[in-house]
C-alpha cells in the first residue's frame, strides 16, 4: 500500500430529512435536481450512515469527531471544550474549558440576574477586559458568544476538571465557593474563585456597565462559568490517519475541531454559512487545498439552516447549489480522488432540530466496486452496497481506498 | 424536540425461525396470514435485528435488557439476579442474588443428594420456613422455583458478590465453607455459612421432610446456593430514556426486569403465556396503558412456546392471533403512535431452542421514512431500510421518532 491518492469528504450539514408534505412526500435530497450527486451514486456505492449510532441524535461536534475517526463515546469530554472552540477560542489538549454567562450581582455577591438582562451589546468590550487575566500562573482566555453567553479556557500546569460550580443557578442566592475533587481540581477551584472576584472588580465600573446603569439595565458585572471539561488528548488527525488534512467548513465549532486536530483550517471569503453562501468559492478553495493536502473535509452549512427553519424549498435549493459545486469538483479534482458525500446528521424540516435517523452516504472513486443504485436519496441509499455504517467507519474506508490505511495484524 | 408522542414495542417471543419443511420451506412468520403486520411493513421500514450481536444466542433476559436500551455486555451480572427476578423475588440494586437447589445432607453435612430426590412437592412450604431469615442484619428473601430449584436474595449493607461456593457439586463430599475475596464478600461468605447451618436447622424436621422420610424419600434438608451475583445498578427506564414505560408481558423473567427498571408491570387476566392466551385482552390492556404511559413493551410468549415444542403450525396460529391484535391496536392507539414489531430472539421449530440468527423488525409511525418492502418476514426484512441493527438501537430509534431523545453533543 504505497500509493496515496486524494480523498474528499463533503458534508451537507443536517442533510438527512423526513418526508415533507410540501415536496409531495419526498425528502429535500430526493426532491432536489442533482445530476452530479446522482452520477456519483450511480457509478459508486451508497448506503446509510449513523453519525454516532442508530437513533442517537448527534450534535455537530460529536458527529464530526466521529466522521474524523475519533469515537465520541471515548473522547468527548463534554460541551465546555468544544463550545469554546466553537466561538473561536484557542483550545489545547490539557486546557480546562467552560461555558459562561455574563450575570449581575449585588455588592455582596448575591446573584440578581443570571443573564445580565439578556445583554446583547457591549459584550465584546467586556470580554476584552477579562481576556488575558493571569491567576496563580494560570492564563485565562475569554471570549464572548451570542447574547449573554461566553466561553473561557484556563491554561496552566496541573489543572483538574472536577470542580464544583460557583453559579447557584438561582437568583437571590449568593455566589458559591468552588471546591475540587482532587488536588489538581482544587487548584482549578482556587483559580475559579479568584477569577470570580477579579472579574467583578474589572467589570463593575466598566464603561459598558456605567452606560447600562444609566439606562436602567442590570450591569454585566460577573462572569459565571459552568460545565468544566478537560480538552481531551486526541493527538493529531495526521498522526492517526497518515494523511495531511484540511478543513473547509462554515461552522465555527467544526473549524475549532479541525484546528484542535492539527488540520489546516481554510477560511473562504463568501462562505457565509447561510443559504446565500458562495459554493463556487468553496469549490475553488477545495480544489486549491488538494495541492498540498491529501484529504479535505468540506462542510456546507445551508441544509442544516433550512432544516432548523422548517424550510424544505430552501433545503432543496441549497442542495442543488451544492450539486453544482460537485460538478465543478468532479471536473477539477485529480482523477484518483475518492469522494464521499453525506450529512453530519438529519435535521428534518418538520422537526426543526437534529434527529437520530441515519443519513445517506455515497462513496465514489477508482477503487469503489459499485452497486445498482442510480440516485442519491434517503430511500435509495438503504439499497446500496454500503448497507449501514457508523460515522467512525468513514475515514478507515477512505484510507483503504486511498492506500494509506495501516494493516491491523500481520 | 418538545413534543412527545407514544411508542409501542411489540415482541413475539422467539418470533424468528428457519425454513420449515412442514410449511413448504417457509418460516412461520412468512407462512402466517398477517395482513396487519404486512400493512405496517409496507407503510413503514423493515430490517433485521440482532438482540445481542450477530450469531449470539440471546436469553430472554439479555435480549430484553438490550431492547430496553441497557447493553447486556455492560450490565448483565450473571443469572443469579435475573433468575431471582424471574421467579418473582423482589430484587433491588445492590442485592446479592443466588440460584439455589434444595438438597439432602446427612447429620455431618455430607451431601447425599444435590437435588433432594428431584423433589416436586412441598417446596413452597419449605421455602416459607426459610424466607425472611435475618443473619448479621442481612435479610434473606427466598422462593421456590420449579422442582428442586429456588432463588435467594441477600439484602443488607456492605455485601460483596465475590464468594466461593458451599456446594461441592459432588455427592459424598461435605458442605464447604464459603470465603470472600474482599471484605464485603467476606461478610457475604459469613452470612452464607450461617445460612447453611440455619437452613438445616429449620428444614430437617419440617413436616414436609417428616412425610418424605416416611415415604422413603430423601428429605430436602439443606439449601445449596450458587452463582452469586450483584444486582446491577441500572437506574430506571424513565431516568435513562425520559419516557414513562409500562410492561405488558407474559414471562415472569421479563416482568422482573420491568419491575427492576421501575416500569409499571401490568398483569392481564387471560394472558396465559401459552398458545391459548387471550390476545384480545392483551390488546385492550395495551390501549389502556397508553392513557398514562409514553412507551409500552408488550411481549406475547406463544411463538417461543411453539418453537420450543417444534410446532410450526402452532407458531403460525399464534402469529395470526397476534396479527389480529395488531389490527385492533392500529385502530385504537393514538394516531401519533410509533410501533415496532420484532422478536427477542429466534426459536426455530427445527431446533427447539434459541438460536443466534437475527430477527425481522419493523418500525411504523408518522416520522418513519419508509422503504419498498411490502411484507413482514425473515426473507423480506433484510431488503428494508433498517438494514441490520442491534437490540440496543431500538429505544434510541423510538426516542428519535418520538422527539424525546437527548442530543449527544452540541
Amino acid at each position: 500500500m504505497e500509493t496515496k491518492a486524494k480523498g474528499l469528504l463533503l458534508i451537507g450539514d443536517g442533510l438527512g430529512d423526513r418526508r415533507c408534505p410540501e415536496l409531495d412526500d419526498q425528502t429535500p435530497l430526493e426532491a432536489a435536481v442533482k445530476p452530479n450527486m446522482d452520477r456519483l451514486a450511480a457509478q459508486g456505492e451508497v448506503g446509510l450512515m449513523d453519525p454516532i449510532s442508530p437513533g442517537v441524535r448527534a450534535g455537530s461536534d460529536t458527529a464530526h469527531l466521529s466522521m474524523l475517526g475519533f469515537d465520541p463515546y471515548k473522547c468527548y469530554t463534554g460541551r465546555g471544550p468544544f463550545e469554546a472552540m466553537g466561538i473561536g477560542l484557542d483550545v489545547k489538549q490539557g486546557d480546562v474549558a467552560f461555558r459562561c454567562n455574563f450575570g449581575t450581582v449585588s455588592d455582596d455577591f448575591t446573584i440578581t440576574d443570571r443573564r445580565a438582562g439578556r445583554i446583547t451589546e457591549g459584550t465584546h468590550e467586556l470580554a476584552l477586559a477579562i481576556d488575558g487575566m493571569e491567576i496563580e500562573g494560570v492564563k485565562v482566555l475569554f471570549k464572548e458568544s451570542v447574547a449573554h453567553r461566553a466561553g473561557m479556557v484556563l491554561r496552566g500546569e496541573g489543572l483538574g476538571d472536577k470542580v464544583s460550580e460557583i453559579d447557584p443557578h438561582t437568583e437571590g442566592l449568593k455566589l458559591m465557593t468552588a471546591t475540587g475533587a482532587d488536588p489538581a481540581s482544587e487548584k482549578t477551584a482556587r483559580v475559579l474563585n479568584l477569577f470570580a472576584q477579579e472579574s467583578y472588580q474589572r467589570l463593575k465600573d466598566h464603561p459598558v456597565n456605567v452606560a447600562r446603569r444609566e439606562k436602567g439595565l442590570p450591569p454585566a458585572n460577573i462572569i459565571l462559568p459552568r460545565g468544566a471539561g478537560f480538552a481531551p488528548h486526541l493527538g493529531s488527525f495526521e498522526a492517526k490517519h497518515h494523511m495531511k488534512g484540511a478543513c473547509i467548513v462554515e461552522v465555527g465549532l467544526v473549524k475549532g475541531i479541525g484546528r484542535y486536530l492539527g488540520m489546516t483550517v481554510i477560511d473562504v471569503p463568501g462562505a457565509t454559512g447561510g443559504l446565500d453562501t458562495d459554493t463556487h468559492a468553496i469549490g475553488r478553495a477545495v480544489v486549491e487545498a488538494f495541492k498540498d493536502h491529501d484529504w479535505v473535509l468540506c462542510n456546507v452549512k445551508g441544509p442544516d439552516i433550512a432544516g432548523h427553519d422548517g424550510n424544505p424549498k430552501g433545503k432543496v435549493e441549497i442542495i442543488e447549489k451544492i450539486d453544482t459545486m460537485v460538478g465543478y469538483l468532479i471536473e477539477h479534482l485529480p482523477a484518483e480522488t475518492t469522494i464521499a458525500i453525506t450529512g453530519d446528521h438529519s435535521t428534518p424540516c418538520s422537526v426543526g432540530d437534529h434527529t437520530g435517523e441515519p443519513v445517506p452516504i455515497l462513496f465514489w472513486g477508482p477503487a469503489v466496486r459499485g452497486d445498482n443504485v442510480q440516485t442519491f436519496g434517503e430511500r435509495t441509499a438503504y439499497q446500496g452496497a454500503i448497507c449501514r455504517i457508523p460515522g467512525t467507519a468513514i475515514v478507515p474506508t477512505f484510507t483503504s481506498y486511498m492506500g494509506c490505511g495501516e494493516k491491523f495484524g500481520a
